[in-house]
């Protein structure tokens, strides 16, 4: 059985501790938070709150902030432990060169507040050897979850694409919510219509599945959309959006 | 039990047909299609292909085109059905007033390729009596719906509302899907980020919802992501999506 340390306590940390506690796969050996308080459940493991010392496991999971990353690894004693991080868009070579390095990155949006199936996150793994890349897919395997080999590079290029698909998506939806409290309407009647865009990419190309004015080139309705929206910046948003998906359709 | 005769046979006309034919609590009475060829799945209601002669119902839906709307309402004869159209962004005043008129609108994205849960959809009424608004609830209730009562003018800020959630979010989808092939990752990788940005949003709200380095004003990797892309139209997406994120909250 794989026994992990995992280091610290935001919200990776929080779902990758409470993933590890539901699975028996799993020998989760350490938990090293600073701060006892931000454990917000119950967990199988012993709590660690000495930073400067980290229990040797199989793995070790730096959960920690992007700017930490390479400070840390480098402060912290050689361990025999496979060190990697969680990040999205740290490179492996930012882990100090004295461990056997990874990265175990979660590609999912995590908060504190929401219940999360870990089993459904897919899990980015990058290793220098084919025994640490195995180890990792092992990792991967015990919490149920699928593993792809993925390079610092890869990930970057990922780590863009998520930002597109989770903060801009999620600022569009924001949007949405100006402009429905604009109208005095309540914006639960625009859920369904969100969780129905979601779930229509599962199954076709976000190409496939495009509708609309834009892409119809409704000049008509473009022109009173834009002449109604009273914010400069959403107009804006609207005009460059209009105008991508008609490059991407050929309007 | 309330009789309905539909005209149309897009994606609207489609997925209504359907959910009327699913329901035993409603009298399909007809259904006008130029084409009978676009009529996709078995029907309890009789094909009729003459547009000219509607046969008068309790109800009429017009689901077609929404620049079809005016033209055709004022050349069918004068009926004793209530007229109503579908579409989001079309004037109640715009059906032809020699009809008791209204407006029955499902909000929600449809395609033909798509199953979907009619039941969940909302749909926005709007009629010029309160009789005729009752029937028009009565109606989406027959179908499951819930149905709230909705101005022109609502109507039309809730269709550039539905633009941002569902054409624009597409759209960053679009563009996640050009930033993974670029860099040969399958784009399925991002299927379940792209759900869970949607389910969030059942919950939170998109202003709680929000992480990611522009809400943390993470200018390192801000800058990184800006140099990464090489399409000059997703670089002013990036740049104009995260000063949105930034106004929102304040960075």
């Amino acid at each position: 059985m794989i026994s992990v340390t995992l280091v610290g306590s935001g919200n990776v940390a929080h779902h990758l501790a409470k993933a590890m506690d539901d699975t028996s796969n799993i020998a989760f050996s350490n938990w090293v938070v600073r701060d006892t308080s931000k454990v917000l459940h119950e967990t199988t493991a012993p709590i660690v709150t000495d930073f400067k010392k980290i229990p040797s496991t199989d793995i070790v999971i730096l959960a920690i902030s992007d700017d930490a990353i390479s400070t840390y690894s480098s402060q912290i004693e050689t361990l025999k432990a496979l060190v990697v991080h969680t990040s999205g868009s740290v490179n492996l070579s930012d882990l100090d060169k004295k461990h056997r390095r990874g990265v175990f990155y979660p590609l999912q949006t995590f908060s504190k507040k929401r219940v999360l199936d870990f089993s459904k996150v897919p899990i980015c793994i990058e290793a220098l050897t084919k025994q640490d890349l195995q180890l990792l897919k092992s990792l991967s395997d015990a919490l149920g979850c699928k593993s792809v080999v993925i390079s610092s590079d890869q990930r970057s290029a990922l780590h863009i694409a998520a930002v597109f698909v989770n903060n801009f998506t999620n600022q569009l939806y924001r949007i949405a919510h100006e402009i429905s409290d604009g109208s005095r309407l309540d914006f639960a009647i625009l859920k369904p219509l969100i969780l129905e865009t979601a779930l229509k990419v599962q199954d076709l190309s976000p190409y496939q599945a495009q509708t609309g004015p834009a892409l119809r080139n409704d000049k008509k309705t473009l022109k009173r959309h834009l002449k109604q929206l009273d914010n400069e910046n959403h107009k804006l948003i609207y005009e460059l959006l209009t105008k991508s998906i008609q490059q991407t359709h050929g309007r």
